[in-house]
């Protein structure tokens, strides 16, 4: 087949962009019954995690649903950090109490990322392997359009409202990866502060960072106009900085100067800051979705993943574990010291949005990372990853998991050697 | 059935909005049969009007579908100014030659607005009066999905690419009304600067207005939660000025002004200037598309419909007509100095984004008019309803027309009466 590429043109001059429709505010969250009816569905599975099913947020809905005259039921069986054993269990669970004409995820974005691979299993029928990216799985294309996913997000980070992938380990691999394509994307967003507003201090600071990180990188990713051309069949969701991507993370980063510290410290009470945060995650979401993250995030799988003792207050104590948005901004600050040369423009703006009226430092590299562990170390976040368990004779074990994302280091400024990921993790022990 | 509102809240916190995928770039318009063949289609009906058709353009997206095996064929009877005879008779030739798996529109919004009444009626039955806005018609739902519309825009003006409405006139009723729901929106907007490179200054002048025209509506349009909480039912697709839209409206200001010059006094040249004003278009079209726009576009109706002998230059000369940009910017000065009380410091802050830099005047409502006269009088749009043909006698016979149109008022920061209208007109027959 033809590629259908008529322009003849040799550099790259699109960018493609997606995201849901939004129901934004206050007591949104309420009105899913109304919104589900819409789309003339019977039957609905809610999914969610124990911990979220605990507070009742699940149920409710399903009464909302039921006032509509649509059958919901809950699962509760979602696995917080989901595999693909945890996808399987919850596609099984969906198949013996299906079909389903509609789902809704509600909790932060294990719940979101799961409900998207039910949808697509028992929409698209297949196994799990025949959609995960290349090359750990085959990355087909579903065939046909999903059930709707309205997803309505419990915490302030991941934005996987926004996005069309969901991510997943591997146990047999050891490896992280996920499904992308943009069937997968909620029909609806439905992103309400209310949910939020018990989020324990240190939550509320680690999923922040995860915003934090997914403006920032996708900020200072590649632009998409210094690829090469592509054609129609090889553009891909995360096609580097654009104009409009740009815009949703601008403003993410805007709110989170606005309100990140005041969602810590008196989160509780604070509607506003709430409001914002979660405002910030979903914009985020509508930005890096289509964008791309780099470093941060692709250091993060293996800082995540190869935990020792950590145990991060705030957290259940059951099992070591470095919460996602931790993982992701340890070494943060050195990244963008090393992305600094690739566009200093762009990180000095990203600096100006997330601490305005910084006082100007005489390197300029300095500006960015010095926002970033201004904050960081006034939310309480860990002091480099020396603080979450690794010393700098862990760090050569760490570099391979990193530089499998070659996913994410794709949309990096700059070519990424492991020379470099070693001498990033090598000064992220320690970052103020 | 009950309401399903289960917050409890007394007052409006809740925004919604949505917005089709875009894929946005020089020769992006190459790249539609790969995207159609995503859907799975077979035959697809390519709308547009002689004009657009005469060009050769939507040929050439035939031939790009024909290439991924799809059957395509072009119907190029779309009208300007399309009526209900109009998009009945496109309905007749899509129904006589269907079934159709999917459409793609090329035009401006007349083309779009064609093919998403096509869509509607082709994918769920029914009759034309059955979907358009009350009191018209009977505002009934779609019964279901409709089918994948691409809407390739031609002109950088009515971003309809990005809204979930159709604009028409009701010949027997001398009205002009719309079909406006969710399920309307284009599938995917393909955004290609190339297709606007040969407009002629007057038309890139004239369209450019109605961009500005929906940023600043949006912009200034009442705060969504300035208003009484509604119940899910009653949710509309207009919700006032909120943090989204006027993310995209500020950025489209901005592009404006960087560009809006050029593009009409260079255009045939400056790529720069064509993507900007396009990029603007397409903005303006995700903000205003779910905040509103309110009294220079509901001027426009009556200035364009009564039109008398007014011919504009650039546009063919058959017969008498008020360009679209035109009606609805001639009277946008006086309607920002009317609405200037209800939100000083939004009126400010536009008229920075479209005059970046312009002397503050002594007197703080005169600041948006003074930037707006500036462009306009730059780009040669007429110097106020008289320029089109209209004196102070013909002002009591415009006002009906104005005040018709309640469901664009009722967006407008400030109540209207119909007073303010007469005198709004009144002062709009010169504007500098």
């Amino acid at each position: 087949m033809s590629t259908g590429d008529d322009s003849g043109l040799t550099e790259e001059t699109v960018f493609t962009w997606g995201a849901p429709p939004l129901k934004f505010g206050a007591g949104a969250s309420d009105e899913i019954g109304h919104d589900m009816a819409q789309y003339g569905v019977r039957r609905v599975l809610v999914l969610t995690d124990p911990g979220v099913g605990a507070l009742g947020v699940p149920q409710r809905v399903a009464g909302n649903l039921g006032r509509y005259g649509i059958e919901a039921r809950v699962f509760d069986g979602v696995h917080v950090e989901p595999s693909d054993a945890s996808f399987a269990a919850a596609v099984e669970y969906a198949q013996e109490h299906g079909p389903w004409d509609g789902f809704v995820a509600v909790g932060g974005g294990s719940a979101i990322d799961t409900a998207k691979a039910v949808n697509l299993l028992t929409s698209c029928g297949g196994e799990l392997m025949d959609y995960v990216n290349k090359p750990i799985g085959r990355a087909e294309v579903p065939s046909q359009g999903l059930k709707p996913l309205v997803a309505v997000p419990t915490t302030a980070g991941t934005g996987a409202e926004s996005t069309a992938m969901c991510v997943l380990d591997i146990l047999s691999m050891k490896v992280k990866t996920g499904i992308s394509h943009w069937r997968l994307r909620p029909a609806l967003a439905v992103v309400d502060p209310l949910l939020t507003m018990t989020l324990p201090p240190e939550v509320t600071a680690s999923a922040g960072m995860d915003i934090v990180c997914h403006a920032l990188e996708s900020y200072t990713a590649g632009w998409y106009a210094d690829s090469a051309r592509r054609r129609p069949e090889e553009r891909v969701t995360y096609c580097g900085s654009n104009p409009v991507s740009d815009l949703w993370c601008e403003k993410a980063l805007s709110l989170i100067a606005k309100s990140f510290r005041r969602a810590v410290h008196s989160g509780a009470e604070d509607v506003d800051a709430r409001t914002d945060m979660l405002m910030a995650a979903t914009f985020a979401g509508m930005g890096f979705g289509n964008s791309g993250v780099h470093i941060p995030h692709a250091n993060g799988y293996p800082i995540a993943g190869m935990v020792k003792e950590y145990r991060p207050s705030g957290y259940p104590q059951d099992e070591p574990m470095v919460p996602h948005g931790q993982s992701v901004s340890l070494t943060a600050p050195e990244a963008f010291r090393f992305c600094f040369p690739s566009a200093p423009e762009r990180h000095l703006r990203a600096a100006e949005l997330l601490a305005p009226g910084m006082e100007r430092l005489p390197d300029p590299a300095e500006q960015l990372p010095r926002a970033l562990v201004g904050l960081m170390s006034d939310i309480g976040i860990p002091n480099g990853i020396g603080a979450v368990g690794y010393g700098e004779s862990d760090v050569p074990g760490l570099v391979p998991g990193t530089m499998k994302q070659q996913r994410l280091l794709a949309t990096c400024p700059r070519p990424v050697r492991e020379e470099d990921i070693e001498r990033i993790l090598l000064s992220s022990v320690q970052n103020w």
